[in-house]
Order: structure tokens, then sequence, then C-alpha cells
């Protein structure tokens, strides 16, 4: 399964009450399935998993089935901390028709879960289990946790488990991941303020915060690379910089929703404790994304 | 509501195949009915609670409020990222006669609820709609996010925050909040390696996971302190120093589970991808337990 | 030789070129030999040694040498990067009357040096070719290292290291340090806000750069703690916490050497990039000594 | 002043007795004055500048200043915690003719000094009391002190700050500086397993620990960025990526070293408490070096 090109872990869209607001997550999944994204990851970080009950997730995974374009491919958040829950997740994502899960490392006890070992174990037990690929997600910001690039490369040797998303930006990781694992492991980004540099040493794709706000901008990187034109996908990539920042860095989830308001798509407000953005906030992001519309 | 004395954040029972074990979980209760402990904390870090689905925490709820000896203050971890989903189960546990809720901080988008303001957001929130009084719990070591004594101050003014379960074993932080709380709010700790200093500088109380397998050596410190016999508390913390540091910082909750197992209550397994103790760690608990039985 | 009591690493007085200022020194010396300070550490941390030459270091050496009263233990902070350096000037010192060397364990090249083998190695080295005893000097929060209790015990039995200054504030690892080096290795603390606790739990003596402004209250909680006056050693440790707390953690140096101008000693100011406190962080000085006279 | 190209921070050779070794300087210099390397860095963190007398890094100065090739330029390590001596060391080099100093973040009051205005008052103060312009040196993971990428853009505004060597790696860091930064100062880094993305993303230069063993490939990587040649830049990069890892990341210094010593340059031991690496360390060298001869 190749899983090249852009994807959005896409915002989930509360109503007033913090409710699941159906209709607009139809609205946003049809104006995204015109444009050049690979896919969806629907459950991610991006998706406030976190904050959302299984039954949530289950709507979820059903109701971006239903709405997504035949071609784009679907990837599942699944993640939990116990083995037994992340697999009983990830199988059900598979019945609903999903083609991969991005299964997140586990960290709750840290003194524990920091062992290479820990975490493999932890991927092969889902791996086995899993009625559809893996692929790891490593965002050591908010787990705390940083998969070393010798358990993953160990762990691209399972048949089972495909890839990997990497969100820490930090580079030389990509890169020593990239020339450790087993040759057709695929290895993702989900950085956008990085994007065009990973491409160059050799990432596949990428899961983006950002691309749920600024899709055509993410894909022009990514078909720009593809056509190698440096100068083209440079100059884009310097075109989002700030915006991405913004979105993903500095002002998080509540940011990037506040920019899908901005771009025509539906934001809306986050879960408590999440917060919609201060007005100052709000007026750095029209800022920012005052040139990239769409 | 005063929360005084050694509360036990008991260990999840499971059987073989990991589910919940009823028969052990009753066991344990009753064994631990006959000594001094003040109350139960049921479904804290040690309580696997990340582990757990909605469903068998509630019945665990309802299992420990059956078995538990009257006397003994009951006491929920319910703390969820949501302030939405931290409510619905602070409720429920209210509804099973838990006196009090034990809320971890939210800490997964980190860059956004390291902040002061936000940590108090989501306790406000949390204690507006609770339907019995909270108790704040801060584990840095897990969430990678340590609520300041500023915010904690701030908070106790709140009716409804009641307490703090301080676990990070930072004695310079107990201090503090100590002094700088509204006088009635209560500073129970959460590290049995610096139990006996901590109620010398005013703790009034903790909450143990070391209690599970060990309570008669921490109730006796705590009992000691009571009891202005400095140098019987000095003693006993002294005795359980090393058995508390494997079966919390080295080895974790596997450790202590098999700790329980040493001394008459039943460890059994943790869920994966936590694992049972090496043969070595074995050796170490056992020579750390050999002479604190009961 | 006992190290028992209160030791300030005494600050080092700059006029207003930032040149050494010999008078103040005296002054500040002859002042303090008049309380029960049980001698001086010159050259540690608090004496911005980081910021002095070869030369001004053994210039203050020789100065307190002349000025300290006859009794008063003389150590000086000898550490440098670099064995050979640290051996060289712990000797000079040795030459000019130092009765032992305070030495902060090496740090720049981390990921080499975190490693407790090449800690080890460093204070044996050091410790066998000086000519005084070795007092190990570990401040995490600013080398960034921190050296493990483990390896503190194994150096514990070097017949030439018979101490250290642990200034982290972490009680549990000072209770293990206590707990786990050779018998007669005497563990002396650096964190004021920490004091009372770290002598009831076994720390022999404290190194306190709080103790530069504020003798008296330091000497009286370690009196207390001697009479086993717990009250009033707690009520002590009580009165000097907020100050502790801002002129060592919060404004650092600049701050203590306000405090010690508001007490009647030279404290002027810090050599740049440090700079004067600001006048906000005056009056949070100012307020919080207001009843530490003396 | 252009600082376009790769500088090696050169290694300072000590003979068996930890003296500086003046003809294995010499032998050094000479051979890397037939390279296309682009001058050179004298004392900074490869130099083992924090185990250096002043006296030795003048004379260091002095020597490198004579065996030098025209056209080679020369900067100077300099960077001390205080102003005063950083200024005083700065000017002593421009009486050697050294055109530029390279001056390394004040980090060991670490609670002040990162402060970003607290960073910016210390290069402001150097930069106006310098006789030759400032380059800016970061490397957090030995400083524990990151400066902000906003201080460096302010910093960049002053005309004797010329240029930053960012050696944390983080990419997303470099990326934003360019950015930001006023036109014309000029951002090398310091980290050679990300050299190649880093020149993509508009660095002008490099200063590399590993250059000092393999001056050849990382002048190869430089000199097919510049004629646009993708592939060969890539192809380089990978080749060095495991050999740069060793020498920098995971060895330091002492595996540097040792790699110098395979590849026909002195590198001999390092000052203790840094070690020769043991002989699987070495190993590991030789055969990353296998194929990077020259």
């Amino acid at each position: 399964m190749k899983l090249e090109g852009i994807y959005p872990p896409i915002a989930t869209p509360f109503d007033q009450d913090g409710e699941l607001y159906q209709a607009k997550l139809r609205y946003n999944v049809e104006k995204w399935n015109r444009t050049g994204l690979a896919g969806y990851v629907v459950c991610g970080s991006t998706g406030e998993s976190v904050m959302l009950t299984t039954e949530e997730k289950i709507r979820l995974w059903e109701w971006v089935g239903e709405y997504a374009a035949p071609g784009k491919l679907l990837m599942a958040g699944t993640g939990m901390e116990s083995v037994r829950e992340t697999v009983a997740l990830t199988n059900r994502a598979a019945e609903t028709g999903y083609k991969a899960a991005m299964v997140r490392t586990p960290h709750y006890y840290k003194n524990l879960l920091a062992r290479p070992q820990t975490q493999a174990l932890y991927f092969r037990a889902v791996a086995d289990q899993a009625k559809i690929p893996i692929m790891i997600y490593n965002w050591p910001q908010a787990t705390g946790v940083d998969i070393a690039a010798e358990a993953v490369a160990e762990l691209s040797h399972h048949p089972n488990i495909i890839a990997i998303k990497e969100s820490s930006g930090n580079l030389e990781k990509v890169m020593q991941m990239i020339r450790e694992v087993k040759p057709g492991f695929q290895v993702l980004v989900g950085s956008a303020p990085t994007l065009w540099p990973s491409l160059t040493v050799g990432a596949v794709g990428a899961v983006l915060a950002f691309a749920n706000a600024a899709p055509f901008a993410t894909v022009t990187i990514w078909e720009a690379h593809r056509a190698r034109e440096a100068e083209t996908a440079r100059d884009w990539q310097e075109r989002i910089a700030r915006a991405a920042y913004l979105v993903t860095v500095k002002h998080g989830v509540p940011g990037l929703k506040y920019a899908m308001d901005l771009n025509g798509y539906y934001g809306g407000p986050p879960r408590l404790p999440l917060t919609p953005p201060t007005a100052e906030a709000k007026r750095e992001i029209e800022e920012a994304f005052r040139d990239l519309k769409g």
C-alpha cells in the first residue's frame, strides 16, 4: 500500500454545545475531495482524539467513510495506551473500511515506555492482531516519549507495520530512519514547517494538520517536489512558513480551526480545556493566511 | 471533608486473559479493610486507568463501593483530557457513592496545557459541574505537565476544589503550596520515598501506590508522625525506602503487582504493553520486601 | 574533617567598574566572622566563579584566608571542566591554606559527561592528585548534568572524597545518598528552601547562597535542628521561605546581592551579562526581607 | 565579510602528557591548507576550549595564524560567561589577526540566561566593544540554553554581529532565522548530519567538527550544492551520515580525534575527563570511515 502524498489529520467539527457536527464534517470532506489530497486520517491528534469517546470515534470513521471521494485513502487514528483497546479500535476501523491505522506511541508510564524494547513490544503486539496495516505515529512534543530510530528500523521488518508518521520535525532522525528501515517501509512526516526539506531527503508523504486549512499550498509543495521543481517547492515552503508555525506550534488546534474558518472550511470551537484563540492570536493568524486562501 | 491519612490508589486485578478479576478485587479490598488505611482511590494511575474502558471503570467503582468497609473514604480517579468527559465520569462516580474525585491534569496538547491559566480553566470548569469535590492530581513524571504552585493556590479558593495530590516528590513545591493555598485546602503527596518529610512540613495525607503492597508500613509512618514520634517515623521511612523506590520509580505498576503477590495480596499481570518484571527485577523486589510483610 | 553547619558560598564584591572590591570583601567577611557560620566557600557559583579569571580566584582565596576568623573552615571552589586545571587550582588553594575543595561536576560535553562512569573517573582523577579533600558539587539546574546517587555512593569510598554538596533540592535523592554512601561520607545540601527537611533526614550541613544575606536565620534553623526543637526549626524555615526562593531560584545572584545590600552587607553589582534586579524585583525582595534582618 | 563554505572547528592536538602539541597542529593545518576548506575556527567546542587556559588559547591562535595558508579565513572561539572576559579574548584574537570571533551563548546561570533579552544584552555588549565582527554560536546540546530565533533576528541588526553558527540540528529553527534576520546576516550550521538540507534552505556555510577528519567529503557537499547538483550532494550526504553521527553525537571529540588518526591527521588523546574511545567504539568508527578517506 502506497502512502504517498499529503493527508490532513482532519479536525473534528463540534457545534456550539460541543457535540459532533455531522453536516459540517460532510461539508469539509466534500470540499477536500476536490483537492489533490491523497486521503484522510480520521481521529488523529488534530482531530482531538483524546477528547473523543469511543462511540464518537466510530461515528466519525463511518461518516468520513461515507463522504470521502473514491480514491482517497482512509486511515484511522486508533492508538490507545493498551494493546487490547488499540487492537479493538483498529479492527473496528478495518470493518468500517479503513485501509490503515495510525497508532500513537504509548507514553503514560514514561519510565517504562521510553524503553525501545517496550515500544517495540507494543507495536508488534498490535500489528500481530490488527486486520489492517499499522503506521507508527510519533509526536514527542505531545507524548513526551520519542521512539528511537533504531526501534523503528527494527519494527520496519514486521509485515504489518508499513510506515511511520514522524511529527517531531527532527530532520536528522527522519534521515536516519530512511537510511535504516527495511526497503519499502514508508517514512511520512507530520511537520509542515519542514515539509519540503523532508521530501528532499526521502520522505514519501506527510500527514499535516496545516493541510486542513490550506490543502492547496501543501499539495503544491508535494507536486513541485515530484516534478523536481526545487524553486517552486522552496518558494511555497517559504510562503506557508509563518502560517504553519502559528496553527501547529504556537496556537495549536484552536488556531488551526480558526484558520479553517477563514479559509472556507468549518473549524468551529475546540473542546474544553482548549479554547478559541484570543483576539490577538486571531489577528496573527489572519495576517499569516492573507495570501494562503483555499 | 477531611482527607487525612493514607490511601492506596488501588491496583486493578486482571486475570490471565486480561479481564477484570472481580473475586481478587474483593479479596484485596477485604484484606485492606482490616488495616488503618483511610480509604481507597479507585482508577488512579496505579489502577492502570489509562488502560481501562469507561465501562470497566464504572464496574470497578461499583465493586469497591460494595466491598469497602464503612468508614473507608472512597475517591474515584476520573480525569480525562476533556472537561465534558471528566465531568461525566465524576458525576457517574458520585452516583455510585464516591465522596470525591481525583482529577489528573490534562496534558496531551502540552504547548497549550502547560499554561497555568489553561490548567486553572480546566479545573474550574470541572469543579463547577461536579457533584462531588475535586482533588487535583499532579504527576509530571507521567504527564509531562507540572501544574504551577501558583495555579494551585488560585484554585484552592474554588469551593469545590478541596485538595491536591502532588506526586512529583518535589518537597520545595509541596512546602510552597502549603504556604500559599487557602487555609483548609489539603495537600496530600503521592511519593512514598518522601512520605515522612512531607508530613513534617504539613502534608495532611498521602495517596501511595506502595500502600497497596505494604499498608502497615505506610500507616505506621503516618501514625508515628501524628504521635510526634519522629524517631519511629524516620526509622520506618528508612525501612521502606528501597522497596518504595523499586515499585514506584524503577519497576512501576508491574513491580508493585509483583510485590502485592509477595505480600499476600493479588497483584497479577498488568495489561500490555506493561509486562511482568524480569527475573532480575523480581529478585530485587523480593529482597527489598523481605522485611516488609503485611 | 567535619563539615557540619552552615556555609555561605560567598558572593564576590565588584566595584562599579566590575573590578574585585577588596575592602568590601573584608567588610563582609569580618561581619560574617561574628555569626555562627561554620566557614566559607570561596569561588562557588554564588561567587560568580564562572565570571572570574584564575588570577582573581587566587586573590579571593588569599584575601578571605586573611580575613576569616580562626575556626572558620575554608573551602575553595575549584572545579573546571578538565581534570588538570581542577587539580592545579585545588592545589593552589591548598597552598593558600584552604582545607577542602568544592568541585563542580564537569558538564559541557553532556552526551559524554552525563554517564556515571565518566563523572566517577573525573572525581577519582582529581581526588588522586589533590592535596586536600574533595567535596563533590552537584547543581543540575546550572550544569544540566545530575550526578547519579549511585555514582556518589561509589565515590564515597575514595579516601580523598569526603562530602557532596547537593543543590538540586531533590530530597528523595538526598535520602538515597545518605542511605547508600560509606559511613562518614558527609551529605550537605545547597537549597535553602528545603534546609530543615534535609537536616531531618540526615544532611550534616548546608552551603547556602541565602546565608550571605541572612546568616542568622540559617544558623538558627541549624541550631534548632541540633537541639531537636522541631517547632522552632519549622517556624524559621517558614519565615525564610519566600526570601530564599527569591534570591536563589527567581532572581539569582543579582537578587542575592541586592538582599545583601539591604541587610548590611556589601552586595553590589554582578558582572555582565547578569544585571541588577529590576525595580519590581527589588520591591519583591525588600518585602520578603523586611523581617529577616541581620 | 563572507563566511561562505566549510570551516572545521579545529581539534586541539595534545601530546601524551596532555600538553599542546605544536608540531602536530602545524602538520594538520598544512594538510588542511591543501583542501577546499574556507578557513579555520580555533578554540571552539571541538577544540576542547573549555579545557584550555587563556594562555593556551592565545598560543593556538598564534600558531594557526602562522600556519594557515593565505586566503583561509580565521575565526577565534572567544566566548566566556562574562562580557568582560569575552571582550578581552576577542580583542586579543583580533590583535593576532583573526577576522571574526565565534561567541558561545552564556549559559551557566540558566534561569536568568535563558531569557532572550539577557542573551541579547550579552551579545550587544560584547559586539559593542569587540574590534572584529561576532558570530553567535548556539549549541544547546552542550549549553542547555537555546537562543531564540527572535533574539537572533533582533541581534542581526547590530552592525558588528554578522552571523550565527546554529549547531542544534533543528532545521525548522534554521529556516525561521533565515526568514527573519536582516538581509546579509549569515546563517551557518554546525551539524554535519543535516548539512545538505540546511544548505538547500539557505544556510551559507557550516562549521563542522566532522570536517577535521573528512574535509573532502564536506567540501564536496558544499560544492555540489553550489553547482546545483542535488543528486551528488544528496549522495555524499548519505555517505557521511553514519560517520558524522558517530564522531559528533555518539562518541564526541574523542571519537573525532580517533577518526582523524585514521584519516591521516593527528587526533591524539583528548584531555581528561574525556577519554579515548573504547575498542568497540573504535571498530564502529573504523567501519564508518572505511570509504571516507582523506
